[in-house]
């Protein structure tokens, strides 16, 4: 058992260097003399996926802080589920640069995989909420009581509801690659706006 | 409503990143053997978008540092005016660079381009300044009180003139690009100077 | 002799970032359209070295917890044992991208160099860990005093344990490359579970 | 007026990752099958100044955390000072890259300009810390007293040492660029080894 200062020290230095990483995959296209605004305009994709990744590490960073503010107390499960959530977090800027990628190349196959990938990735985030979460619902002794573990219990919900829709987003995908994208937008601004509610 | 400290913690990670980031924008030229001064001096346009992006952040963090000694608590509508903040601070790389390359670059239009993103952004900036101390101004409860939000009115001014002069910045790139540069190395000093007068 | 507040920011700095920095390495293949699944397939290599690395790095960043909870005090000596175990941290991206690169080409001299290359690296850690064990084991007054001095005489073992066990991985690398990828998996889930065993 | 704990922390976060940024200059080499040894061995200007570096940023670090110690308050000149600092430092990884490259190419007045580059930022950062140095020798309120103020006043001289000897450096280098290499690294072993004495 550890107390949570150098946890979220630790949590907080990687999503904000993961946040701050996803604007090296803005790459500045090499335009001919004067059609950089052109060449700018083609990067639509990229800068798409930017913003869906900023805002999801964004609202992440949002529920952690919540989360921890009720969490007093870290022991080994604890540790690692949050490990797994810097993992998938820490990845987050690889998908996205596949789904940049595949958005400016004009294949519906290969914006297909792109969309997939995007999709399992974030919902393996979600997931490892779930595992946090769970977690923590039947260790109130981690948290600041049974008020507590009651919280972390209905937080369940948020992230069943997040594998659920990735998941969805997934099966669209596969079918119309471009329909997913919406979702990978809504999704964090769902979350943004609950977790106001729950705090 | 929660304490301001990883609010902090975490904003001077992405301060600290997007930063020293800027470094990779200085790509080493692929010289020819006995042209590297040669081929370096063809950077100027790098140095001086360098340079003044280093000081514009610079300049942030510490208007946020001396914000924040104000600020006791945080509430959602902050945590998102902060968070769009971060977003544009972030961002700014990517403006940086596209400059870079367009100074380095002979076409004018490119360069009126490059100008304009960067005072759009760097406008977009000051805008969220602006939404930062509205709130604040408006809610004495999150800060040390009347005359914390007295103090955060007074400083609606700044952020205004710094929407204005970018904007002027962007309106006189149109017709002349160059003539723009030494608005986005002024400004920053002007905020500079003037943050140690207000605080 | 000072606290160690500001030497626990400093490397939660540093591991934040060298775990964050190591997706750079899933570089986007440069596929021609329609080919991204089957590209994506062929960075196998780099994925392996991705989650040993990740895995590496946050076991690293648990060892480093728990020890310093038990650490009230850093001398000169501490400091440098704690640079130059941040120094092989902050490398392990190198290998691990040469690792990623020579799993993706054909040739097994090129997968043997970049097998003993990284158990090279991965080894270099573990002795600077004894390096700081050792110190710590005969200078209670760093400590919790003799319970700590003990305790990281004890934790000696497992530093020499890693020593050992990166050599053999070079040794069976050198005859057989790819069979030495299970032992950098292995190593850091061991010392996972084995850091509970242990605080 | 201000305390000093964000702006330890935004240092922390600066020097953190330009140390950790360091690493993305050793370029995985894009060898032939069968060539990996001997293109890593090509490298061996990356390394040298890989590590010179590294060693510079994490003396700058200890020197840093020794001075911080011993300041209680932050005022408007010492804020730009310590940001002066940063930015040497954050910069240091371009020259880095550049002493790199120009090792690696053959032509000697390459190897001279990179060196004499390399000496002038080096030489910039320890102005940039006689400034903070005399700064807080004339200022003892912002130190702990007259005891710091005299501290401050006997550490300009380490920094007036560092000024003199880069700028040797940069003189030798222009004779015979592989002569300055020595000083570069044993200049900041020196640094570590006095930073002991004088704490």
């Amino acid at each position: 058992m550890s107390d949570t200062r150098r946890v979220e020290a630790f949590s907080d230095g990687v999503f904000a260097i993961a946040i701050t990483l996803l604007v090296l995959d803005l790459h500045v296209p090499a335009f001919d003399p004067g059609r950089l605004l052109h060449d700018l305009g083609h990067l639509w994709g990229a800068y798409i996926a930017y913003v869906s990744s900023f805002l999801y590490i964004g609202v992440i960073w949002l529920n952690h802080h919540n989360a921890f503010t009720r969490i007093h107390r870290i022991d080994w499960g604890l540790q690692w589920a949050n490990l797994g959530l810097l993992f998938t977090t820490a990845l987050l800027p690889f998908p996205t640069a596949v789904l940049s990628a595949a958005l400016q190349s004009g294949a519906t196959s290969d914006r297909r995989v792109a969309v997939v990938l995007y999709a399992l990735i974030a919902g393996a985030m979600a997931a490892t909420w779930l595992c946090l979460f769970h977690r923590l619902s039947h260790h109130p002794e981690l948290t600041d009581g049974d008020d507590g573990a009651a919280f972390f219990g209905r937080e369940r919900r948020r992230a069943w509801l997040g594998i659920g829709a990735y998941g969805v987003a997934a099966c669209v995908g596969l079918i119309y690659p471009i329909a997913a994208l919406p979702f990978f937008l809504v999704l964090p601004i769902f979350y943004a706006l609950t977790s106001e509610g729950t705090r």
